[in-house]
């Protein structure tokens, strides 16, 4: 663990990736997979978060993801770190599920989402965290999504939980307001800050944050690490100006609910990666040429 | 089913029921769940809806929740409708557990949320129900609840739905305006509409509806049933008049995250149903004060 | 007084009539107002509310106003009853400007806004309103808009604030949820309940209320009259089919900002009223192609 | 004006002031006005921001203001910057009365909300600025508050206006996101940059803006100048510990309509400035109460 603190440190960009079906969709495509996980550590991925919203975690069996973690460790060859999304809104059920997954080697860390759809307080926030961090085996992110899980955590509640061993970090969704606290809140503790939105991916690393949880990287992985690499440079303005460039095709990867979207432009760009699974549905033709425009302009 | 067609006409009170547990909250009380189900049916309640969000459906395992419907099939001995909650983001496994749910006699119609955390759009909301409509089993109410899913199933897409065999009716929390709009664009057709807001129950009933899933009527089953009945009379005044009594003691059971302050509520009048599962927590002693001086009031 | 009650009993559909403007937009065009009354006056209108935000009271000066009131009240010679927009967020400017609009023999009644900009809370708007109740020489109605003003005035409020003598109606734009309560809350009393909002023109109707302070019927006055006269013989479904075809014709008179894009149709329509005044600006060429697809379908 | 630019270089605090009225707050009352000057600036304050909101801008008289303005300039003797608020929602008056001040020695500058109430587009928005920049004698700040106006100015359409000459900056009410990409957007060009809420007062700076349009610094002003002090020396997270301390305080000045928390606190400090106008009231003695626990704790 303490190893991935310092692998962290170092990455700016994780990907939540999309999981590859075959193309009917009943099965994980493990060729789709692999040749997925080539193109983007060859784009700028520094890290892999696999099974997450973007991987379609809702529809994947739970034997589905512990096969999917797996043959992502198998892939990766510890290239990169290998995050796991363990979450769920039933706090037992999450220490249970992460335990089986740090049976696995090779699995770095895990992801726990904010529970969803019940709506506890910050009390049951706190709760819910920090058992799972006395009680689970697993170092975590916690993900703070509030349009998803319909709550929103504090950031006094947050920056509670990062005082605990294995909470190393936070990919949020609020805002650069709660971003730019949480990272000057943290300051001096080992306790990484990402963004969870690619319209923020600027924001986050301009402010002292540690990257971006991307979906956009999978089509403009070296976009964003060129932008990142500029903020380094103290070249921010310029940096600026990629953000945004980038925001209207960001904007286009989200018109259709993700990742339907990004996996049309994947199959479009000549990496097949499958459809998406029910309640979700693949864009509309006419939807597809409005994305399409918006990525080729 | 058409006899449950028959039945929800009659039907203006359904209890979205709270699961009692054991002390430790590590087992659904059977003792509890009996005495409960008792008073519910003394004190106005015309149906149960079981295992739903009210009920801690996201924490009770899929073993607890078949025991659970079963249970309370034996001890209603169809004196009313029971529904159960057979919902999730998935549509494949909502099929497979509402048909699961189907093999007990003395179910007689299902829930079934829109999918949450996953955000579908129109087109896949359609899928959604559309799929379970044709695959599943038992006859169901959809429930529209924006600020837990994160999504609006859209009045136009409501009204496509209704119009499919299977699809009962709806439980809906968008307000007024939609409840009017449905109510409405559903006239001559055998669709029941009813508000998922205890807030709303005057206003579901005054302008055509069916009436309330409710959570209030734990506690004022009596006071709603009285209010409908005043409806029924057109002293529509008068039950406007209970709705604004009520309004403070609904918003004290939703002071904190539904259903602790409900079972707190219950415990404190002397019908103990245990605590709430992680991540919910039940109020604090300082929160539950609040509450008591609210209900008491 | 009494008589505008009687007046406004029958009343249901009062326009929110734009102001004519010559070419240059410097002046207030008489003989297109003249005409545009004749046209209002024959499609459905029923009293004419002006200088109004639809009038464009922000950029009229206090002499174009009155004289607007004046030439109104000529044109229109007692055939509908005339409303004389008052309102400003500084209650003792308004008072004043409600007593010398008091002055011109023919205005019936005035319209008083919620306070814009500085925002009061629920206290201040009951001293607001009971003030000008007790100092003004008018009848009033309110006008609560919070997406302009930035405040809601409360349902509460409104109904203490119904009891007192001046205080005649309300033109209400918070949603049907506050229409069926002021109809319900109000009911035996003199007080008169618009929708501010065409979208909610049915909605108004179908609770109780009294109908709808139109911009649409600038336009659609004929269909909204034939939808109110539908909801009076009973046939309250075909009424609401008719504001679903509306809906999206109002949206497009809504999608610049008004009342620019009704201005534009009523000029391609064949009935020229000049211009918008900045800070507004008449739609762009692309966006009136829209709107008049829209319109024209 | 260059020289303005260069003053606004050094200017973090600008105190948006209250205006002192007499007890029956019928007159502007100049002593008081002198004393609180004096207050202010032996507490923090760069700068003075005349007649805007906080200063009750919409109940003082244009004479009133003129007279304020100058009496404003009198007492504080150029030794800081003077800025009046002229804004409205009519263009061709807010240039009217810019032009009316712009007669008046010691007036640095102006400021210029976007238009409330009849919600202009960015057409709209760039079209009111852009000539007010044209026509207008006096440089002016810009001022972006949704909550109030009911309409956002983008940061696309600020960024087009802050290249014209007159427009020198900014105070944004729209949190961080914006002034960060606000920043960036000018870097190189003379623009100034405030957050017009003091919870952000903060952010603002820490994020390379200048600093604040602030009412809190009324009370405040010393605990406001040393965290910008802080962030200076690079003291980061001791300035965010200041900022943590002062935000429930600053609440507490905004429970009831901005100016009126304020404007009793002072009182209760010994610095009386009379009551407020209608609608706006000032804090009942239980909602004074919970103030000042806040405030004093």
């Amino acid at each position: 663990m303490e190893e991935l603190h310092l692998l962290l440190d170092d990455v700016s960009i994780i990907t939540a990736m999309v999981t590859p079906f075959n193309d009917d969709n009943t099965q994980v495509d493990h060729e789709r997979l692999a040749l997925l996980i080539e193109h983007l550590l060859a784009t700028g991925t520094e890290a892999l978060l696999v099974g997450a919203t973007t991987g379609e975690g809702p529809t994947l069996s739970k034997s589905e993801k512990l096969d999917l973690f797996k043959t992502t460790v198998a892939i990766t060859h510890q290239r990169v770190p290998i995050i796991a999304n363990v979450g769920s809104n039933n706090t037992q059920e999450t220490i249970d599920f992460m335990n089986e997954v740090a049976e696995i080697s090779g699995i770095d860390a895990a992801l726990v989402v904010v529970p969803y759809y019940n709506k506890p307080n910050q009390a049951g926030l706190y709760a819910h965290f920090s058992t799972i961090a006395k009680l689970g085996k697993l170092p975590f992110l916690m993900y703070n999504i509030p349009s998803r899980t319909g709550v929103t955590m504090d950031v006094a509640t947050t920056l509670r939980l990062a005082l605990l061993p294995n909470v190393i970090g936070i990919k949020d969704c609020t805002g650069v307001t709660n971003l730019l606290a949480l990272v000057h809140g943290t300051e001096g503790e080992d306790f990484a800050v990402y963004s969870g939105e690619d319209n923020y991916a600027f924001a986050a690393k301009a402010v002292g944050g540690n990257g971006v949880v991307s979906v956009a990287s999978h089509i403009y992985g070296q976009e964003i690490a060129q932008m990142y690499h500029l903020i380094e440079l103290g070249k921010v303005k310029d940096a600026a100006q990629i953000q945004m460039v980038l925001d209207p095709k960001i904007g286009a990867l989200f018109a259709t609910p993700s990742p339907s979207a990004t996996k049309a432009v994947l199959a479009d760009k000549g990496m097949p990666v499958g459809g998406v699974r029910l309640p979700l549905v693949m864009p509309s033709a006419l939807e597809f040429e409005t994305i399409k425009n918006t990525i080729d302009n």
